[in-house]
């Protein structure tokens, strides 16, 4: 069983109350606690030793990756953090310096984006050190952009460029929270999600949100230069459009518009945001599932990105 | 290094906003989020196979324990829970059904309680599960009870009985929301905390908070029938009162209040919840420290309470 039939299965009943506007499904949950002006966005993410991060990396980038997941979140729903929470697992021997690096990177992101540390909890985890952060964030009320609202027609948007982060971005990557809100404030998003386990696999989840489908152009796909140079390095590599639409950890933002919308928005972004790529990728299209055309034709395009437990 | 030691390493210069009231140090953070009646209560906390539960345990009570164990700390301030998510980490193997029956456990209490569960996160955590909760809660404005108001000549009081609860209370106890409530409601609570480390240690992170001391009466201290087994069973076994001191995962509630307030406390007390001993075990005295008043005089109680990453 994947990570997600086992979300499907655990997620189906879930206690509810009246403070809840979306549970589980989205980026973030989103609660109303009773502000005029805005809603509240809830999210927790882990990052474990050796699965995101290796004995290796530079503590301060494995702080700053685990509050940079969950600010992509945020981003993801056009929101903005206020408030984080961090659970350090350590097994017993653990080197203080390098968990004060840990929190230093941590405190270095959470500064860059305003978001105040307010505790948190320390536990024994004999193996491997583990991070989980709890994030509090808010949207303007009619401003929040879920995955479920896209809809026929609408032009599919992707911000940079994809593919290859494990050789090194997934630990430098820029949570698009600046870019997130200037979107929503200034064009009507139908739907967004961060892309965390791969275009194909994310988009995917805004579709079936959305209970649309979509057809991809592979000319528009934007390929980093990462998996570009992966690509050429021998046969067991990925080819780099592969790479773009599977590799996980981009955390670039994916959103959808009506076509209508589509040029101006491109428009303003290039004055707005020069130095980002923004590409259309392709159209949301009735009934469901991904199709991606190139040169050959059109054809089903079935991989999926990273999925938790999935047999090698 | 202990786990004490760590945090006061890594929570002297933590990022900040104008949202927080009080940051890393009490029960849970407390937030203003712009709800002119409310201050939102946020906390987080994780337990881990081998450390706070074992492969034997029901996993239904793991469900429950890793949710309580937070609800816990929203009594600690007087609040009321509002919504909650879950992070878990599972080895590759996991048992769907071992992790269906943590979901119930977890969604059971949180019934009981009146929390939403709205989403979370699962990964791949290789040696043992890791159950990681974020909840928010809420407290009235001007009721949420901090650890740093004790004053010196305060009533000290607990609740229940205390000790040996690894015997089997850790995994059933009832979180104290309703009756930290009641008594913030009804009485000017100067400082309260939930005991989780144990008795005296959880007390001196009260005395601490609030620059005072405390001297308690050996022969007031309720022991649990548990405690007061357990060392009837031999030489290894701890006493009962060391064990009604030091042994961790009570989750009762330890407050002080004005000692003009007392009797008239615990007659009130007594009416509303007949069911749980309440117990006048001390007083807060100037100076810092714990001292323990028996027959034999009064002595500094130095021993602590369950400390992670502690030398064995």
């Amino acid at each position: 069983m994947n990570e997600f039939e086992l979300i499907a299965r655990l997620t189906h009943s879930l206690p509810t109350n009246q403070s809840v506007v979306v549970g589980a499904g989205d980026d973030c949950a989103v609660l109303d606690l009773g502000v005029a002006e805005k809603l509240f966005l809830f999210k927790t993410d882990a990052v474990v030793e050796e699965i995101h991060f290796t004995t290796t990396t530079q503590p301060e980038k494995i702080g700053r990756k685990a509050l940079a997941r969950c600010l992509s979140d945020i981003a993801a729903m056009a929101g903005t953090p206020e408030a984080a929470l961090v659970t350090l697992g350590l097994p017993r021997d653990f080197d203080p310096v390098f968990v004060e690096r840990i929190y230093a990177g941590l405190g270095e992101i959470a500064r860059q984006f305003g978001v105040a540390i307010v505790g948190g909890e320390t536990t024994t985890s004999p193996e491997r050190i583990f991070i989980n952060i709890a994030l509090l964030g808010f949207a303007a009320r009619g401003k929040c952009v879920l995955r479920s609202g896209a809809e026929s027609g609408d032009a599919i948007f992707v911000t940079g460029e994809l593919g290859g982060s494990l050789a090194g971005r997934h630990l430098e990557f820029a949570p698009r929270l600046t870019e997130a809100r200037w979107l929503a404030e200034h064009f009507s998003l139908h739907a967004m999600i961060d892309l965390s386990d791969g275009l194909a696999g994310d988009l995917k989840h805004l579709l079936d949100a959305s209970s649309v489908g979509a057809e991809l152009l592979a000319a528009a796909i934007p390929i980093s230069r990462a998996a570009k140079l992966a690509g050429k390095t021998g046969d067991a590599a990925k080819p780099a459009l592969l790479a773009a639409l599977t590799d996980g950890e981009d955390f670039e933002l994916l959103f959808t518009v009506a076509s209508k919308d589509a040029v101006a928005l491109l428009d303003a972004w290039k004055e707005r945001f020069p130095d980002l790529p923004l590409s259309c990728i392709g159209k949301v299209t009735t009934g469901s599932g991904l199709t991606l055309r190139d040169k050959h034709g059109i054809r089903p395009f079935t991989e999926r990105g990273y999925v938790h437990f999935a047999a090698a």
